[in-house]
């Protein structure tokens, strides 16, 4: 799939390559913002056990950190490779003794396609994530950027791959649900 | 008007249900994420005073947080049932002795498309507000979800309903700007 | 070109201006805010020698406040307009004694495209930037809103003009990289 141009070429319609032009139609890239945004919907409402069915049974979850990237795989603060291991997350975040019961707000934007074929999307988008205990303000939790490969399968999006890359090289000090 | 599943079920164009895919054009879509920006656009250049007319004249705005939300409308913070209830409540900002002038920036972003008919939209959005009052830093105002019903009538679109839902269960102490 | 009306007055494709109609597709609609998204990509990527191809040759670029905007262009805090001028400021940044390295990350919303010809686009967008240094965790840095006239020639988007107003009369201590 071929990469496209990260610079300042913006496409319009006509200029497209053929493929991609067939398949990045503007609902699609629609369809990708709103995928987005139910996502993180489930998370904020707090709905963390229908998390792994935004992905497909065998895909990847990385948190890591802009620094850590670089370094590889072996320096990510989570990593799963399967939808079971999400679900066994899940189930370890509600036994967690540090478990403060809080909620989230993600505001996701800037999204960029990178590569569009007729089975697969590469996106990419900022996130920024507010939190707020019980009886407390808000306040901010953690920002970054999603670099994802986003299935498509018989009208539905699944991610394939998500890394949410953190930009502060220092973690929060919880970082228990999922980004 | 059916509910559309708030899971991971992202819809394609070929899967929608046809009565919603033959409404929710990639136009309108575009139209409703315009149509938030220039209600902020609005709110955020001090023309207060063209605020109602984003309502339609027999309507609902209310202002709540998550936790109340629950508890019903009689615990909201702000509840307006017509544009003559809006009008009368921005003359009454100006003539507040708490009132301290200041400008708001709004983030609205995650739209989801909750539901379409021909004539109306249901609609949820995120927002994010700074304020900065002069000679001073920009701070964090406030944050939540709408959750809204927006009138399709004759190339127009309107809210018949708004209601904001503020993530924090302590509302900050002047909330006297329309959200 | 018109300006379109900045009130509640939301255009559904068979009430717009037939002009605006046939440029303002949804495709490009999306494209003018993959084009922001990618504006920003750069700059948080840190990629600052490509910043400048996102303009034209000749070109306005000017980063005020809300305040001084009303005062006219000799109360801006930066003002550029050629390309070899942005070049010259971005070689500055790294003899700055000033200078200390940290990554920004950019949130644009809120897009309301007030004019279209098929030459040009007036487009307007909130942002908010959060900034982190090394080894500390992230904060806000600044917020505003762009007002600006993209050029739209041979299937590219290049900024003719770029004006970003800073919410807060109290610039940020350090503005010294692109907003």
């Amino acid at each position: 799939m071929p990469e496209r141009p990260r610079g300042p070429v913006s496409y319009i319609a006509g200029t497209a390559p053929a493929a991609e032009k067939t398949v990045l139609t503007a609902e699609l890239r629609l369809d990708v913002q709103e995928f987005y945004a139910r996502y993180a919907e489930c998370l904020d409402g707090g709905r963390l056990q229908q998390w792994p069915e935004f992905f497909l049974d065998s895909c990847i979850y990385r948190v890591t950190t802009r620094r850590n990237l670089r370094l590889g795989p072996g320096e990510d603060i989570v990593s799963l490779s399967t939808r079971t291991a999400m679900f066994d997350r899940i189930v370890a975040i509600g036994q967690s003794e540090d478990y403060e019961p809080h909620v989230q707000r993600h505001t996701i934007s800037n999204f960029r396609i990178q590569a569009a074929s007729g089975e697969e999307l590469r996106a990419q988008a900022n996130f920024q994530i507010l939190r707020t205990f019980p009886d407390k303000r808000t306040e901010y939790f953690v920002s970054g950027a999603y670099s994802d490969r986003i299935a498509l399968t018989s009208g539905r999006l699944n991610f394939r791959e998500k890394i949410c890359v953190l930009d502060s090289d220092i973690p929060p000090d919880a970082l228990i649900y999922p980004i």
